[in-house]
Parts: structure tokens; sequence; C-alpha cells
């Protein structure tokens, strides 16, 4: 699976992947109009996921962790293109000009951070690792970052954040999730989880590891 | 001022600077045993407070903010190099060339996260800045990072951090110092403050202003 991922990582201008998984050519990013100021931030705070992901996948030697990068790093490519896209077509005159090549200059910063993510999580897919007694440089506080894919049987289905009330009740914040190729990033508590998302999460061992039961349906209800 | 440091982090191969801010010849950087685990640690929580700078300096548009970057930029530069000679000199076999590669990989990776940091600072130093709709992308929650220099007459002076209570009582956090070229990151409670010596802090609006007072002398206990 992550060898797939590698060389899509290594040359992300070449190839893409269909919904089963297969290499298939990529598709040109064409424009469409967003709004630069939602965009800037998407991509900013996807470059502190994929940072937080990078340091989490060495430090628990977790590839599926490592692997989410490389979904992100996508994301951020194309989220940067049509970024520059948009902001360059707002430019009138020079004043205009000035303030976008600012914007456009943050944009190749937060997408070179989001690069030095990805090679941190290739390290880890390569299986060279890091060794034991330097990982935990990248250990922060006392949270740990998972991922869990949502069960079929998992009583998670359905519901929406604010009913789970996770914070509260296990010290787990939801941080992102991926349904399909879709990214949603602080999802909102009115966000309802549906089989097959995958979600990352934040918080104590315990806590943590109680999510990973529920989302796998082992655990019947939140503690 | 800014100027002598954009040059030096444009080019900093060249130059270096005295106690009085001349340029001077770069001295070379020398081997010298240092701890591997405690360098990463220290590198990537440098690259963390230069992204955080970075962000604060062009939202705030604070050129202060801005150039604390520039000189963390030359910290990092060296740790890195010494990072990678360390690492390097550690190995003997196959197994320990293994390990050591991904030290060096997550070493250049954290190198470019600074070097991302920088490339944002520089964007605020050069005046482009970037359009106030599009500044609060870089915003985080309600915190704010400030810039001060603890004066003479501060009754900062002399005083450890936990005589000081600064947290508890108007709710800032001192997340690193800057004493002549020395960086300190993450002081301890025990830690005494100097006149002259650079805090980074970070709080609500409200209580950075009072610590810059508290800085600065204007006021004569904290709140």
């Amino acid at each position: 699976m992550y060898c797939r991922r590698l060389v899509i990582a290594l040359q992300p201008e070449l190839f893409d992947e269909d919904e089963e998984g297969t290499l298939i050519e990529r598709k040109p990013i064409r424009y469409h109009p967003i709004s630069v100021r939602d965009a800037l931030t998407e991509l900013k705070d996807l470059s502190e996921l994929m940072i937080d992901l990078a340091y989490s996948s060495v430090l628990f030697q977790d590839n599926e962790l490592a692997e989410e990068v490389l979904v992100l790093t996508e994301r951020v490519d194309r989220l940067s293109y049509l970024l520059i896209m948009n902001a360059s077509l707002a430019v009138r005159d020079k004043r205009d000009a000035e303030q976008v090549a600012g914007i456009i200059k943050a944009t190749d910063s937060i997408h070179k951070i989001a690069s030095a993510a990805t090679d941190i999580a290739i390290v880890q897919l390569h299986g060279i690792g890091i060794h034991p007694s330097v990982q935990e440089a990248f250990k922060k506080v006392e949270e740990r970052l998972v991922r869990a894919t949502v069960a079929n049987q998992s009583i998670l289905c359905g519901k929406r954040l604010q009913e789970l009330s996770l914070e509260s009740r296990i010290g787990v914040g939801i941080i992102g999730l991926r349904r399909g190729k879709r990214w949603v990033l602080n999802p909102k508590p009115t966000f309802k989880l549906n089989p097959g998302d995958v979600i990352i999460a934040k918080g104590s061992e315990r806590g943590t590891q109680q999510f990973l039961r529920l989302a796998k349906g082992d655990l019947k209800e939140v503690p």
C-alpha cells in the first residue's frame, strides 16, 4: 500500500489514484474560484496537522499515520496551486500586486512546511526509523495522535459529535477526518459520523485507546 | 537593523555579527560533542517557535517578532550542522548507519520547516505584508505572541519565574528568551530574569499588554 503512495509522494505530478487505489494518470488542476482567505487558513491548518502526524508516526512507528500525511500532501498540493491561481487573478493594480506577492510567498512557505512533514513521514514508511533514544524528541507533552476507521458496527455511526461529547467524557478531541478523498479539519459539533470515516484524534494514552475500541465497535458506549 | 539581518538570512554562510551588531566574517562551525537527543528536541522546539513567531509577525505586522525569527535561523543553522556531525560520528556498523540516516533526514526536514518560517518572516520584513483580510489565516486561537526586553527599572529583574507566577496571575506564559546570543526555550521555574533579557511570551491581548508594561518598568507589580 505505502509503496504506491511513496511513488505518488515522490513524483506527485505524474500519478493519481482512483477510488480503488489504482494508479491513474493525474487529473490536471483547473482553475475554479475559491476564497483565498479560507484556503490559506486551511493550508496552514493542514500543514500543522501534517507535522503532528509525521512526528507521531515516527514516535509510535505508525505507518498508518505516515500514510495519512501522504494523502494530505495531495490535498495541500492542489490547494496551493488553486490558491496561487485565485490570488493572482485578483490583481488589478500595482498595490494589489504587492499584497498578492506576500500571499503567494506565504503559500509557498506553508507548502514547504507541509513537504518537510512529508519527508519525515517517508523516513517512517521507508522503515528506516529513528533510534528510540532520539524518538522522544518528537514527543508533544502527554498527548498522542491516533487514526481510526469507523466500522459499520461502531456506535459512532450516525452520531453527531455533540451527542458523543468525546472531549469531556474521555478527553479525546477529533482534529480532522477524511471521508473518501475529502478532508474535514476541526469538524463542527453538528458533524455526523459515517461508517468508513477515517478519523485523526488526539488525547491521552487511555482516552485514545478507548476511542479506537469505540470506532472498531468493540466498546458499545462512551465511558 | 533588519536590512543587515536580511543579508545574513539570505547569505548566512558569509557573515556573522559581533556583540555590537557589526557584520564580521562568520566563524566556522567546528565539531564539539553534544547530545543528539537534546539537540534534536531543541531543534524541533526552535522550529515550532519560529513558525509561531513568523505567523505572529505577519498577523501583527511586527518587525521585532520577525527579527527574532532571523536570530533563531542562525541558531537552528549551527545546531543542525552540529547534530549531523555528532550523529554521523556515532556510526560504527551498518545498523548504526541506518538509524543515523533517519536522524539526519529528520534533522534536515526540521531545518526546512525553520527555513520556511524564515521566509514568512522575511515577507514581513520586506514590508510587503499580506492583505488584512487574509492575515487572520495566521491567527492561533485567542493567544498572541509578544517580544519584550527587560528594562533596568523593571520589577522583573532578578526575579525567578516561580516568584512571578505570570501564568496564574495574568495568564502569560514565557515560551523562550534570549540573553545576548544564547537562547533558552521553556525556561525552568527557577530561572532568574536579568535586565536586557529578550522575552517571547504568549497570552491574551490584555495579559500580554500587562506583561509588556511590567518588562518596560511602567507597571510596578504583577496585577
